[in-house]
């Protein structure tokens, strides 16, 4: 886990948050992306070698939706970049973390992405990313 | 603002906290600061070009203490790096932002901060950074 591959930030209207973040970064939001088995639509920014990834619900029952109902608009999870995304696994278990799932499963932006449960970090959600190579 | 500085996580045990992250991300904390201005004991780890800072209140005046009590422990703030915060406070402002302070003030790590009000980046408390230049 060597860098922060985006931030993940939960919205409720995607346009409106992409108008506002592109006054805010002064920057453009150069994709956009719908991920069907997350219920959610993602727009990114650049941030250096980091990125922004601004994520709204499609549906009532996208935990995306949930969270904005539990606890409003804001900073959703933090992804971080692995190399090897099931020896990271392996190794934050063999140290009592828990996953929200043990296997890797398909992200946006062409990542293979986990969970890292928020309870043994402070609250935190964690994401693991490890960029999806193709055959 | 080109680059996320640091992430703030605010958090209830400081030590706790510590050992968690370096199990957590498999890095050391490398540094520790007292803020007394604003009532908190920091800790830094590196990620790549970026920091985690993480936050624990050292009285319960602390806005540290007060943003657990309502939120719990979590993402407090996004610190982005600017090379020139006057100017970006600026910028900001014309393009409707409210600043919570509309000049920069001390921060840790050497750096002269300000912060953008939530109410406009979706729930975001967005910090400005720029590293005080020695004299």
């Amino acid at each position: 886990m060597k860098t922060i591959e985006h931030l993940g930030i939960a919205v409720k209207d995607l346009n409106k948050a992409v108008q506002q973040y592109e006054k805010l970064l002064d920057s453009i939001c150069y994709k956009r992306e719908s991920v069907e088995s997350e219920k959610v639509d993602t727009a990114f920014f650049k941030m250096g070698g980091s990125k922004l990834e601004l994520l709204a619900a499609t549906e009532e029952s996208s935990v995306i939706a949930g969270f904005i109902a539990k606890k409003g608009e804001g900073m959703h999870h933090v992804a971080f970049e692995v190399e090897d995304i099931v020896a990271e696994i392996g190794r934050l278990k063999a140290e009592g973390f828990t996953m929200v799932s043990d296997e890797p499963k398909s992200g946006a932006d062409n990542k293979l992405v986990a969970f890292v449960h928020p309870k043994n970090s402070t609250g935190m959600l964690i994401e693991l990313c490890q960029e999806r190579k193709t055959d």
